[in-house]
């Protein structure tokens, strides 16, 4: 006997996938789509963007995540609609898929606060392909300085500037602090590596805004010692090839990254329903949709009030917490009982800074530097999903712990990429051109080329 | 003071890498020039395109490698040309690098057999790019497999012909058994991945034609025993987007691997030097140029030929005797003594096939079996340079001989690329046209499009 209530789930990031293993023994028929063939632990994708971990290593394919729950299929595939009346997903093949009961919960992508122009020169950090054209940049960025031809130029390459100083901003600079000062620190002849700049932008008065200032403080602190210049209270009024304009001040730079805006996915906007500002979904107290009790909404694509009027911050745990939450309130709906109403439970909040330090919040509670690092490792090692990643992660940040080497270094990862990366690059060098508009020609090789030599 | 002698080595594989190194105390300015940041261990690049293994478990960055190396310095660039008279190495943007000693040893490509059309059906293996484009291509056809439409089609996706029976082949064809048969096995609904075909097809009388009967005979009953179709004596005469013809027969299928043919790099051309047919520089005894005694060829690239006339074959413990070779003549000609023809030491070769069956042939003695997978593990987890790589590479196959479980089996690693990709198989799907002709949209949306939702 199939079960016969059709859930489908879109979005297999940790809404979709907690939701739907709630729901291993529910008479439930589950269908979970998802346009990626993996679920990612978005919280140490910086690891990836700075070369500390391998995509592999935090991300599972969802299918041999899923592959014991009888009653869930996965579905690859591109959601771009819903048919709201008849209750279907559409997928942007034709395809369709009915469902008596759904969940949203597609996340969040980077903003650019109206200047989407902004994007081809500061890349944000969301997904595996973010964080891989990141890395990149970075190391292509060193590369580049050492064949550099002059001083100005040489300076402009080695100079990184880090837009945002919330979690994702402070780990990449600290990051990026540690590659510049320690792992590259010798190895070219004609850079030193530990001159570089690294410059970190906050428009707010404060790094890490949602934290307490003590914290805050103790996050500037340690990553002024490791060398990062923190610039609180600034705006950046423009990015482009050249650099980023602060007020009036002109920082030359070829390498921008962007930690400051997120939106929440553009399927939100499929739903017909009233969004705020960044997008999200105003849900119902039990995360349903006002007047279509039949969907769920979760995760960053949510807007879930809390008590004190604030928004339910666009966190892990929150996601997890959410997706848990539709998934009991599926099974009461089951058994007739009415939905609850979720409530977020804050356990606490962490940013690590470097490779030895971190801040933390929990209730009254603040820590920081090495013991805080070391609790903030163990958490996320603990909630990194699958057994081997966890052993892998442990014994990568073990090893570069002790050595300070980043094992990932690969500028590559990307099929044909890198050959056009550095055709451009020698192209650029040629016309004497410095602009980054074109980082890729617009039309790539026929897939012959592949195998060119040397 | 500088040492004086100017020694330039093109290509970071075995033999420039192990020259380099040789040369770690002598007084020679060595400058260790290649088109990426790392050196490939190509002997587990198979692993990579089966996702066993993650692109940066196998590939170190030179420069970390070498940063040691007071002598030495790496460029990251693209050789083009050698002036050969004025003794300088002419880079693709006008730089130019001279030398009074040279090695160039810039390895092998893919030789279609004058079919250079076929590339694009059928991906050859050398490149991390190439492994990549492998899994990407093994992996979507499953998942396009499970949400075909009609019988036929899902047979055709779930077919595999891999071209070419060396070991490359026999190690690609056992990988994917394994994959079909044990990975994937449970995780589709609509499909039974054990029910793929796996087809090897090999132009000779026997697989892996350099070993002795016996062992070839061994390892076609061990792919066979894992569901392999082995078809020897049978050569490809047509690959398209519909499939492989071999003679008459035409087999349907949308995933053709290429491990037949190898050419050297066409750099080689640039030396003005007599080629043999596969493109390879014919040398002196002592591995230098006819008529250019301060140019040394190692590797892949050299036509070294053996006493009984036949040629060294392509194999990475070859190309670290060459290279080691070069680096002792260029130690002999600065102390003033003649330099010494090279001599290959066969110290046996080893083809594995699936996870605990491999082939070896050591001097007189064959090896075949649990103990030959074992000696082949250990060798090449010894040779695995870098100590961090050994480690992790040790571990993951503990896990997954213990688990079957492949933990990279990420489709994506690729800027962008997945975006593409899916775009693409939903167009196709949608326009119903089942051509691979363009795998990729030939113009890529700019960046901004990379943080699109879900």
């Amino acid at each position: 006997m199939e079960p016969k209530h059709r859930l489908v789930i879109v979005g297999a990031g940790f809404a979709g996938l907690y939701a739907a293993r709630k729901l291993k023994r529910a008479k439930v028929a589950i269908t979970l789509v998802d346009r990626r063939n993996h679920h990612l632990f978005q919280p140490l994708l910086y690891q990836v963007a700075t070369a500390g971990l391998s995509p592999a290593d935090i991300a599972v394919p969802t299918r041999t995540f899923l592959r014991k729950q009888k009653n869930l299929d996965v579905v690859l595939g591109e959601v771009v609609a819903f048919d709201l009346h008849d209750r279907r997903v559409l997928f942007g093949d034709g395809r369709s898929l009915p469902y008596d009961e759904l969940l949203v919960a597609t996340g969040a992508t980077h903003s650019y606060f109206g200047k989407p122009e902004w994007a081809r020169y500061a890349p944000g950090l969301k997904t595996v392909e973010d964080a891989l054209e990141i890395r990149r940049r970075v190391f292509v960025a060193f590369e580049e300085a050492d064949r550099a031809a002059n001083a100005q130029e040489k300076e402009s390459l080695l100079t990184f500037a880090i837009v945002g100083g919330g979690p994702t901003g402070v780990e990449l600079a600290g990051a990026l602090a540690e590659i510049a000062r320690h792992t590259l620190a010798t190895e070219f002849r004609r850079i030193d590596p530990r001159r570089s700049r690294i410059i970190l932008i906050e428009g707010r008065d404060q790094l890490l805004p949602t934290y307490a200032p003590d914290l805050s403080e103790s996050a500037r602190r340690q990553l002024e010692h490791m060398g990062v210049e923190v610039r609180t209270g600034t705006m950046v009024t423009n990015i482009d090839a050249q650099g980023v304009l602060i007020g009036d001040e002109h920082i030359s730079t070829r390498t921008v990254l962007w930690g400051a805006g997120v939106a929440a996915s553009p399927l939100a906007r499929a739903l017909s329903t009233p969004l705020d500002r960044a997008g999200r979904v105003k849900v119902n107290a039990d995360l349903t949709l006002p007047r279509h009790e039949e969907i769920h909404v979760a995760g960053d694509l949510a807007l879930v009030l809390q008590e004190d009027g604030t928004p339910v911050p666009g966190v892990a745990p929150a996601a997890i917490q959410q997706g848990l939450h539709v998934a009991r309130n599926v099974l009461r709906s089951l058994r007739g009982k009415p939905r609850r109403p979720f409530h977020y439970r804050n356990k606490g909040i962490l940013a690590t800074i470097g490779r030895a330090h971190a801040v933390g919040q929990v209730g009254p509670f603040h820590v920081k530097g090495f013991i805080a690092w070391v609790s903030w490792l163990l958490i996320h090692i603990y909630f990194l999903i699958g057994f081997r990643n966890r052993l892998m992660v442990m014994l990568q940040w073990a090893w570069h712990y002790a050595t300070f080497r980043r094992g990932s270094r690969l500028i590559v990862d990307t099929a044909e990429q890198w050959q056009l990366v550095a055709a451009d690059i020698m192209r650029r060098t040629h016309e004497g051109e410095r602009s980054l508009e074109t980082p890729f020609p617009s039309n790539p090789p026929e897939p012959e080329s592949t195998g060119a030599p040397h």
